[in-house]
């Protein structure tokens, strides 16, 4: 039997070409080796998002963006958390086993309010009680679905420690295996995918190439690359060129080996590079807006592919939080 | 139509008297004026309760007793919270509008802190997420069925008011009326019930008498009341004697003015007083003890009487759910 793997999936902001090297596609490579869950946290979500038309629209967006990239509903489990009922009544249950000191030790926590102390405001201010006890219902999410594994950044490691932590406690406490234990799948290297600007692309530095952006806007942004003032006749560096940096992302090894070649011998403009990248990048880019396009077209079915996805993942989550209920005495 | 209100008990303990006269009677009394609504708060209970077998027996023998002291589960909603999965998701929700600092301040947390830093400890030690959370679980039992008034104590008030903040906050962002706002209905002179020993009736000072006591057990409790050396034919002034004081908790008008008169006219030893004492309390609780004991002896009957109740309480907790995911953007 194939070992579990968990996914979650928070709706904050547009996809861009960052989030679908560094995250969603080593994510959907998952489901090769591992039986995969996805989730859309939207009710993590709502600790930062309180404009309903936003949320309810990134929801869809985000779960529309993720099918568009090749996620197969019917290969893996993919759900939104908030149909998951029992993701709440397990987080309450698992907030006996929770020391407050452990969620005071939380890194995001402690970041808040270092940066609240440096203002010369209250620790706590801004702090909701969501954001708070994230890592409690964040457990809940990994724990629900007898997750093994879960694939995370370095800086996300704590919170599985924590979830192992939480688990455990259950364990000790009823001296018997109700919860399963889960591992971090730690990604060592996540390869820093470069932006406009040849810096990390990123939502907060400005320069990311939206997944979904049509042609011509896809066209505009890569034509507006600022590059140097090297003339067309001089060879150039291929390795610190951005406009480079982004072709790999998306070219094949011959198309690598060809362009390289004409950054060197010189004889090429920027304006011919940029072309060229965006000829490979609407190559790989357009099959995925379509879907996109098409999914989003049709609301009804989309939400239809998530329904089947809860219908899939409750009973699973039903049977963990009866195990924590025959454990506790409150069965009946 | 009728104000609802909402009563939890928590199953932390076995009835006494002092519940019976100081909480149970009291809030069985709300069904007259109010659509009265009582649940076994069994996750509220976790938090401190950490053996099944306890935990388990203990919320039948306490639901058992609110019916065998007079709850009507026909004319009132009678349910075990977690009967109700509803409530753990608007805890979630709530959570996302629930200041941390507002957690901070609350009055029981205070004190737990208080206790361990005097002691040196750590300031959260022993203090786990389900006590940390407790008021926002509170604030989403109470307003989960549009409770009008919650019946409290004093020292319950602030629970009260955290509720309101917290909804307020809701129905402010989202600019509409999501949640209604509960209010306090404050006890203002909840009777102490005098124990055995003459002080407030209490479990820590060990001066109970059990609500359910049999017969035999019960006379034996009352026989042992400590009495002072005043003989047999001396005059005696009833309002400073704990047996008259538990008297008069059980005897009628009539009754209590006979026994008075025979305290002040001397000629009665204490032997005598206990007697009438035991016969009067035997006299009231009887009844209530064989109705207890017949409904533990059939579980299954209290169960069902127990989900009967979550089915009239689950669709509106349902709606209230839904009404905020549909104001969240999180609706479909």
């Amino acid at each position: 039997m194939k070992k579990i793997s968990l996914t979650g999936i928070k709706p904050t902001g547009i996809l861009h070409v960052g989030n679908y090297f560094g995250a969603i596609k080593p994510a959907l490579e998952l489901a090769k080796e591992y039986d995969s869950r996805y989730f859309i946290a939207d009710y993590h979500a709502l600790n930062t998002m309180k404009d309903p038309k936003e949320l309810s629209a990134l929801i869809r967006q985000v779960a529309a963006g993720w099918l568009a990239a090749g996620l197969d509903p019917e290969e893996v489990i993919f759900y939104r958390q908030s149909s998951i009922p029992e993701t709440f009544e397990l987080a309450t249950q698992l907030m006996a086993f929770t020391s407050k000191g452990l969620m005071n030790r939380a890194h995001a926590y402690k970041a808040f309010v270092a940066d609240n102390t440096e203002k010369g405001e209250d620790p706590d201010a801004g702090v909701n009680m969501g954001l708070f006890t994230y890592p409690v219902l964040m457990a809940a999410d990994i724990i629900l679905f007898n997750s093994d594994v879960v694939p995370v950044g370095k800086d996300q490691v704590q919170h599985i420690e924590m979830a192992q932590d939480i688990a455990q406690a259950v364990n000790a406490n009823y001296k018997q295996q109700v919860l399963k234990i889960p591992q971090a799948a730690v990604q060592e290297s996540v390869a820093v995918i470069p932006g406009l600007d040849g810096r990390k692309m990123s939502k907060s530095y400005g320069n990311t190439i939206p997944l979904f952006a049509p042609e011509k806007e896809l066209r505009k942004l890569i034509m507006r690359i600022v590059t140097n003032s090297q003339a067309v006749e001089e060879p150039k560096d291929p390795e610190v060129s951005q406009i480079y940096l982004l072709y790999k992302l998306f070219a094949t090894a011959d198309e690598q080996a060809s362009l390289a070649k004409r950054y060197r011998e010189g004889g090429m403009g920027w304006g011919e590079a940029k072309e060229e990248l965006f000829r490979v990048v609407n190559r790989e880019l357009s099959p995925i807006r379509e879907r996109f396009e098409a999914i989003l077209a049709d609301p009804t079915g989309l939400d239809a592919i998530l329904v089947r996805g809860a219908e899939k993942a409750r009973p699973i989550a039903a049977a963990t939080v009866m195990r924590f209920r025959k454990a506790a005495g409150i069965d009946w």
